[in-house]
């Protein structure tokens, strides 16, 4: 059927051509399904369907397809239904829980990039996914395929260090410091972060407050080889973008499918060319890993998949019952992660975190007794001398200070309501907390934890500061943090009965 | 944050207001999140996100929510981020493979049904079906959840037979006999039918050739009450109206969960107040039942479904591994069943299943030797006397004949290149053709299957007939039919190798 374009100018999550209902029955075309349009170029195109924004003879065509196929607005085009693509079947085949080859593993990745499948598609890949799983040889055929339809930095300086938390502990600030001090002692971690999706502050919402992130593949080379350390945003680069995709979908269900989360990360570190990879996987209930039993298979599979995909990979098990450090938020974890930097030996469980993770890259890198010589590097301020290099190198204030990044100016206090013993913090309800503060968007907002897990509480000590730019989110989330109460003192009646 | 209020015109699949990215941000909103909104009414709608075709401070509200929902253009509403419905908690609990509540059940058909759930989060749910399924007594909650959220028909006169064949066997036109005689035995039989979605001819595409099958509830209602039967379009009424959202998300992913089928089913006859039900299951290869093993575990649920839900049940696995008949496609299949009613006994198979079918029937409701009672009111004429009854109950003409339904003026002859006998007739094949030649939207179109399983063909003999309102279609049709060879020859070379 020969159909006229009209362009229109929508923003859709899932870009669709839109074609008069009677036209759909002619051509035999259901909701959901595609059409393929034949002009200057040839596509295919997920198909809505209406009977009031459009006449006969019309098809409407996003602007996001416009340049793309090189089509104008009265063009004719040729319409036909089109067949689902081959990658439904093998979405099906994993439905049915049987092994996907590396084509068809391929062939879902390329059409999910491709928007050639539907949301409906990919919720229905992503939830047998999570039921049915993968192997580890389709989890590195998975790997392979969100690296190869994306682009790779290759590295002239050899060998690529990184490292990677998998994430679920709030205030977790330690990257740019573990960066400075291997980039100091001389190795290269090209490290790429993210923006948080669900969590209160992702690296990235922090290092963005003291310099630029979205750097550019070149830029991240250069800057990386020239200094020896980045502290980039992953999302700037075209690395394994299909993820992009995938997590619009994850996050409305509250998955992370185990092959899905494995390939993703692996997906970036091969895209990156890293050679050494260390995994932080902190462990602790309310994080994704509640259990050693689940945090050793975490280790089975990543030091099996490096195996496999010839990266060297070592992991470590970390603490993440509690938050790291006392800050939560963009520029209290920034200015907390500096001052540690410039010198400042308290929270000790950052400088312990950052030195012993730190530590084990050196170790990787042929530097013996790397826990010692870490700290060598961060307390003779070799570290923070790197750390303000590759700041300056990002576009940020080569005389930074720590104190230059200031908390939001409305602060509410939360008091203990009791004598005791600091027993239980929930991370979840203090990022919920945080989040309803302003973070990551409002920079100033967020916690400053100030009684941490066992330790002595009498009543009328503030257990936390909430910090905000808005009045009425530091109001919303004091209520919030008095009504769900994320810090527990051991002696309190946990129920009454 | 207060917004205004503009109303745009689109008839998405999946209603959603927009926002400017900007306030987004500033709501803390994500694609596929929700935002409550508090105008006149207070209300949760999906977001979709524009920075192009609206201004911040602005939010797009579809037509379609304007009415529902008492909003106006202009207005100024309150717009929150709202949490995921608790129903998504219960999706990702059956992901787990948990056994879900009643309630859980409830909410997950209300919010599907109140357009509260996206299609992602759709989609999760069928996949998990599909992979964890249910038990029988959360399918027995799943069928009152649907039917308490629609309609129902109260009928006046008792008890309500009704009969449902679960499908997947090509020609199928037995219902309009089945309902004559049943009616014409004096039992009372107020049949519901489906149009085709991914068939070659719904019921209802065929029966709309010759009369009005899209009737309110109480035109049923009337009608089967004082003629005995109707042959209505299941559509057109508000029984369970989830349904046909469900069906726009299994018909991409080409999935029907059994659970999902199951309660589909009985909750339309729920709906209608049946109180005996016979089940068809058509059973052969490349139907939905391909062994017999699995046709008795359809027997078992339903058997059971029916003794939780009180109502009485009988199954009959009929041949499916063939199409019924020799006609495919909505004048041609129309045609084949009225010629039976008016006395014709060919097709056999026809004559066979109808007779069969309406003979348990009739034993439900207590008339002995059902089988032979039915041929009895076939061959006497009072079957067809009854037909014309209903037709004209439902606006069509009185004086129908068979022959009035006109095959498609173009005519494709497939003929066999050997000789020998039928030795297989694949069902999907034959409904991508006739498909292809446009039925069920052109009522012409269809095919004339010559040649039946074990029939002796000689070289030259026509195995079909392509019919065809555009001779385009029946060109395209029959090239398909040459190249797939849906029929058969034994004798012939499977392989050349």
């Amino acid at each position: 059927m020969k159909l006229r374009v009209r362009t229109y100018d929508v923003d859709a999550s899932e870009p669709s051509v839109m074609i008069h209902d009677d036209d759909c029955i002619v051509l035999g075309v259901k909701e959901n399904d595609r059409v393929k349009i034949s002009g200057k170029s040839v596509w295919v195109s997920l198909v809505d369907r209406s009977d009031s924004v459009l006449e006969r003879g019309e098809i409407l065509i996003p602007n996001f397809y416009m340049g793309r196929y090189d089509i104008n607005e009265g063009d004719e085009v040729e319409v036909t239904h089109s067949p689902k693509p081959d990658s439904v079947m093998y979405i099906r085949k994993k439905m049915d829980n049987k092994k996907l080859t590396k084509e068809e593993i391929y062939a879902i990745v390329n059409d999910i990039l491709e928007s050639k499948l539907s949301k409906i598609e990919v919720s229905a890949w992503l939830t047998s996914l999570y039921i049915n799983g993968m192997d580890l040889d389709e989890i590195a055929n998975f790997t392979n395929a969100m690296v190869d339809t994306g682009d790779r930095i290759d590295f002239t300086r050899e060998p690529v260090f990184d490292f990677h938390s998998i994430g679920g502990v709030p205030g977790n600030k330690v990257t740019p410091i573990v960066v400075s001090i291997v980039a100091a002692a001389g190795l290269m971690l090209p490290k790429t972060s993210s923006r948080a999706i669900s969590s209160a502050c992702g690296t990235s919402d922090f290092v963005e407050t003291f310099c630029n992130v979205e750097l550019s593949a070149e830029q991240v080379k250069e800057i990386s080889e020239r200094v020896g350390g980045v502290l980039a945003w992953g999302g700037s680069m075209n690395l394994a973008p299909v993820d992009d995709i995938v997590i619009k979908v994850e996050h409305p269900l509250g998955i992370n499918p185990r092959a899905q989360m494995l390939a993703s990360i692996m997906s970036k570190k091969v895209a990156i060319g890293a050679n050494n990879l260390l995994v932080d996987i902190p462990m602790g209930p309310g994080t994704k890993v509640p259990t050693l039993e689940k945090a050793r298979e975490y280790v089975r599979d990543f030091t099996e998949l490096g195996r496999i995909l010839g990266m060297h990979i070592e992991c470590a098990i970390t603490y993440g019952d509690q938050p790291v450090g006392q800050a939560i938020g963009p520029n209290l974890e920034a200015r907390e992660c500096i001052r540690i930097l410039e010198g400042e030996k308290h929270p000790a469980s950052v400088v312990e975190k950052a030195c012993d993770l730190a530590g084990i890259i050196l170790e990787m890198g042929g530097i013996p007794d790397g826990a010692t010589k870490a700290r060598d590097i961060l307390f003779s301020g070799q570290a923070h001398k790197k750390f303000l290099e590759i700041v300056e190198a990002q576009g940020g204030n080569p005389n930074l200070k720590a104190d230059d990044l200031k908390p939001g100016q409305y602060v509410q206090e939360i008091v203990s309501v009791k004598s005791g013993y600091v027993h239980t913090i929930d991370n979840k309800m203090l990022v919920s907390i945080a989040r309803a503060a302003g973070a990551p968007n409002d920079k100033g907002a967020g916690l400053l934890i100030m009684k941490k897990k066992g330790q002595r509480v009498e009543k009328g000590d503030v257990l936390m500061y909430i910090h905000s730019d808005n009045e009425a989110k530091g109001v919303r989330a004091k209520e919030m943090a008095i009504r769900f109460n994320p810090i527990t003192i051991e002696g309190m009646l946990i129920e009454r009965a």
